[in-house]
Formats: structure tokens, C-alpha cells, sequence
């Protein structure tokens, strides 16, 4: 076990890469204990959550509401839950997002911490303390920015994995190496056979660097004034496909990914065997470089995103592999970047 | 005008005391604004809303839930508030609380700030940092604590509030005197009268020191791990008081005050000539100290308090006018407290 300790200004995570399960009560000490999770996880690890209080919600992005915040409040009345408890938000992102919110305003904000399911969450989702649900569809529209007490990266859990679910990680790490480190990029193209099929030493490389990317910005910039916001590539178009699709977020951010690219060639930002690679990589994984989806209605949700700001948006763009700026973009100049990457 | 800055951890709040509503501009530079404030304030002022964009909430503690949350949610995404605005609460605590609540966790978070139109929110409630709402009956259930930008205590808006309303803010000015500033207790002992019929030079003389005591503990405590919990004298009792009974929040406190006091004496650590004069102080004002209600509702009540932590309580407890103390109170000890205020 490897424990790195991210530190930001709403508070201090650590990081327990490769622990295990078994080890929770330790980091929550004297306190008492409810996990949040969901009837996936509930199922699948009925064992592990043996002898804990638990809180089940449902599945799907459908629950990432402000009614399902509500039923959990509703159930720490009914428990009886204090200061002197500790939440844990024990699943995907999606159940990550929602414990940290409730946990984060229930009694304005009692301990939390996290244990990420799934590769998405593990390497993406559960860091960097963004907490919330959705509301009128748009994503995480509500929320807070606090970071956890603990996440514990506990790799058993990737075995229950679909290849879907691992390739919808793999996007994320994928853009960590885009954006800032080329190691990891090129890391990626050369094993990521091995790291779908699970080769555990492989996986957890690569696991472990994308998360240290990820702290990097976030301690740096906490609350996205700057530099945090370059881990939104591929996320502006991506959660607008999110949210007009409902594919899954790390296939949305795939093609995002792509359609920033594009525009940063576009800009005279990146070379084209810079785009290339990229597109490349994406495809040779198997996630998917397009859509069919109206790109009118993509670019309608993301004049609704929260980094859209008056008439023209922040988008992040490559200038290579392993770099990125941010640029505000015109609504306008998106459009045609949007309609490329629609079939 | 005097401006004074309260620094801590979630951020920090320019204090303009004394300064004119006419000046809310400044503060929000070139920041687009949304007015929050209810239907008592938009009638009695207007004129001074016209102009701004503005969402009106009802009045009286029973909209303080999470269902005017998310109206005021809703209104923000109709009328497309996005992080290029600021959002500013004016009117009595419910309004800064509720407000401060929405922007907090709107997008995550956006730009926040007050103006107070009420005595007790001028001297406590929009100071510090703690939004929230109720849930399920029990007082600021749901929250966060988080400073707003700037807070403009403007004391024109005193000249349109009721006695009640004016003694509502002069038990809170009284609780800080009792815990921290004997100086402050004896102007407040010689000063009443005048303060009540709105002597200007008087009552600012005291709003300011009792903003300055609140602001300390503040500084020194954002996240009531200690000391702030000091600012809780009278409250413990007094929430209980006022979910129960529906009395306004100042007078509440009053009785909460006397009942932590006598407990002080019977614990051993007050003089009996201290406790009699804080009781006589609240006589004389006009506020009370005995309410009319059952102890054991009140007790079931208190059970629920976030401060209530396992089996007992942290409780402020007084050692003389000017200084407080924490105690941890089993529950069953209580009890005889809370008979002796009840008739």
C-alpha cells in the first residue's frame, strides 16, 4: 500500500492506492460508521458490507438528483447520524458524488470519505472534492467542493468490471496524459492491452500516475480559477453528448476529446500527427471517436454548462501531447467543431 | 463607513459598516447581479430593488426548507445565472441563510454576498459563514459554512423594523457580551433605552462591538471545532425553544440564556450574583426568560441538535459576565434545566 496525502484549501485527502477493503475501520478511527452505496455494489460485495450500517440507493444517472440527497437525509435523521459518525460513499462515481454532497451539507458537513468501484471512479471521480447531483439534466449543476477524509483505491473491486466500464476509465487516464504528461500517454500506447485484460502490475502503473496528475492540478487550483479547468478537455462537448446520449461518461469524454483536439488543430494549436495519435490511441482501445446525435441540441446543452460563461465558453485545448491551454472559445466558433464529430 | 475584514478558512468577508445600500455596485464590480430577498423587504423597499433582477421569496421560518432551495435553483437556471454573476441576499437571517445556501452550492458554488436588514442579521446571522435550511423540523439541518464576499450593514433598514424585532437583535448583542466582552454587557446595561427607540450613534457603537466579537471567534474557529461553539450560549435550549413554540429567534435565545446560566450556577461555576444580573438585563430590555411549553418536547428536541453528539451535549456554560466555557452535559442532566424555564 502506497498512501500519497493530496492537500487543497477545503481540506486534505489521503490517498491509499492499492489498500484494502478490509482496512476501513482504521481510517475512520473511534467514529461510527454509514456507507453509501448503491444496489449494484450492494449486491455484488453483500459480504464486505457484512456488519455495516448502509444506505442502498439506485443505479443509473437517473438517481443523481436532488430527491435521492433528500431520501438519504431522511435516512440519517432516521439513524439517528451526528458529528460524532463518519460517511462513506462506497461505489462509482455517480455514488461517490452524491455521498460527498450529503455528507457535505448534512449538518452542514459531517467526515466522509470514499471507496472508489469502479476505474472511472478510482482514477477520476472520487478526487478532487467535487461533490453534487444533477438538476433539469444539466450535470452536477448543484454541489460543493470538499475533499474527502480518505479514498481507498482498493484494485479487487476492478474485477467485477465490465470492459466497458474499464474502457470508460481508460478515456480519463488517457486525457491526464494528454493534458500533462506525456509519460503516461505514451505509458497507455504501448500496454493498453494488457490494462484491459487487467494485468494488475500494468493497471496500477498506470492508475497510479493518472491520479498523480490529477492531484497536481487540484492542489494547485482547487476551485477551477485556472489551471484545474485543463481537466475539463474533452469534457465540454463530452458532457453535452453525456447529457443528449446518455452513453457512458468516459465514451462521452472520448469523443470530446476528439472534437477539442480538432478545434485546437483547427486554431493552428497542434499538428495534425498530434491529433492523429490521439484519435489513433481512442480507436485502437475500441471507445468511440463519434456520435449520432443532433448537433443542435449538443450545442443548445452546452451553452448550459457551468463553464460557459456570457457569449463565449472556456474550452481546453492541445497545443501536444502532454500540453494544454485554455482558450475562450466564441459559441459560434464551436458549432462547426461540434458538427464533425456528429454522424 | 468602516470596513473591517473577517478572514478564515472558506474565505473572506469585507464587514462595511455603516455603509449605504446605494453602494452595492462597488461591490460587485462588473459582475452581473441577482437580488435574493423576500416579499416583507421587496414591498417596504422597492424602489431600492428597481432596476436589479431579483427572486422573491415568501416570509416566516416555514419556508426555510429545501423545497425554496430549489425554486430559487430553478429561477437561476431560467434566468441562465451562470459564474460570470453575484448573487447577493438581502433581508433578515432566513433570507441571508437560504441565499447563502443557494450560491453556495449553485454550480458548485458562486459569488455570495449580504446585506442584513434586520438587527439580529446585521449582529449574527449573516456573519460567519453558515447557510443553510431545515429539515424535517429541525433548525439548519442542511447547510454549508461558507463566507460570503462582502456584507453591507446598512442601519437605514433598522428604521422599519418592530420593537419585537429590534429586541430580537439586542439578545444576541447581549449573548455576545455574556461570553466574551463584559464591556460591551455594560454599555448594553446602560444603553438599552436608547438603543431600542434607534439612538444612531448608540446602537452603532454597539452593532460594531458585537460584530467584532463575533468576527473573533469566527477567525479563530470557522468550523466550530472549539471556540465558536461559544456562540452558541443560550442556543442549545433556545433552538429547541423555538422549533417547539415558534417564538422569534432573539427571544428564544433569551430564555436558552437563562437556562445555560443557571445550570452555570448549579455546576458551580457562576456566582449567583452574575446569574441575576444577565436575568435582570433581559427583564428590563423586555425580553423574556420563562416560556410556556412542555419540557419534554423541548428535551426531544434538544435530542436532535447537531451539537448533540452520542449520549451527551457540548454546552456553553458561563463562568462570569465576559466569559464562557464548554461543557459536556449528559442529556439527563439537562433535564432539570429545562423544567426550571418552563411554566
Amino acid at each position: 500500500m502506497n498512501r500519497v496525502e493530496l492537500s487543497a484549501k477545503s481540506g486534505s485527502t489521503g490517498i491509499l492506492m492499492g489498500d484494502s477493503f478490509s482496512h476501513l475501520s482504521e481510517q475512520v478511527g473511534r467514529k461510527r460508521l454509514v456507507i453509501i452505496t448503491d444496489s449494484n455494489v450492494g449486491k455484488l460485495y453483500r459480504n464486505r458490507l457484512e456488519g455495516y450500517d448502509s444506505i442502498e440507493i439506485g443505479v443509473g444517472e437517473r438517481v443523481k438528483t436532488l430527491s435521492t440527497v433528500k431520501t438519504i437525509y431522511e435516512r440519517l435523521v432516521e439513524m439517528k447520524v451526528d458529528r460524532s459518525y463518519f460517511i462513506v460513499g462506497m461505489g462509482g462515481g455517480l455514488v461517490t458524488d452524491i455521498a460527498g454532497f450529503s455528507a457535505s451539507t448534512f449538518m452542514r458537513g459531517i467526515m466522509f470519505g470514499f471507496i472508489p468501484t469502479t476505474l472511472l471512479a478510482q482514477v477520476d471521480a472520487s478526487l478532487g472534492g467535487k461533490n453534487g447531483v444533477n438538476f433539469q439534466g444539466f450535470k452536477n449543476m448543484i454541489g460543493t467542493i470538499k475533499q474527502p477524509e480518505f479514498c481507498l483505491i482498493d484494485f479487487s473491486f476492478l474485477e467485477t468490471l465490465s470492459t466497458k466500464q474499464i474502457l470508460s476509465g481508460m478515456a480519463e487516464m488517457i486525457k491526464c496524459g494528454a493534458i500533462s504528461d506525456k509519460g503516461l500517454f505514451e505509458y497507455i500506447e504501448g500496454n493498453h492491452k494488457d490494462m484491459i485484460s487487467l494485468d494488475k502490475s500494468r493497471l496500477e502503473k498506470a492508475v497510479e500516475s493518472t491520479i498523480r496528475v490529477k492531484m497536481n492540478f487540484v492542489e494547485r487550483d482547487e476551485l477551477e480559477g485556472g489551471e484545474r479547468m485543463k481537466l475539463n478537455f474533452g469534457h465540454t462537448v463530452g458532457h453535452a453528448i453525456e447529457k443528449v446520449t446518455g452513453i457512458p461518461h468516459g465514451y462521452a469524454v472520448s469523443i470530446g476529446m476528439v472534437a477539442a483536439a480538432r478545434l485546437s488543430k483547427t486554431k493552428g494549436l497542434l499538428a495534425s500527427g498530434q491529433l492523429d495519435r490521439l484519435e489513433m490511441l481512442l480507436r485502437d482501445i475500441g471507445l468511440p471517436t463519434k456520435i449520432r446525435a443532433d448537433y443542435k441540441e449538443l450545442i443548445e446543452a452546452i451553452s448550459m454548462d457551468k463553464k460557459s460563461a456570457g457569449d463565449s465558453i472556456n474550452m481546453v485545448l492541445l497545443s501536444k501531447i502532454g500540453s494544454a491551454a485554455i482558450l475562450k472559445i466564441p459559441k459560434e466558433e464551436l458549432r462547426e467543431t461540434v458538427k464533425e464529430v456528429c454522424v
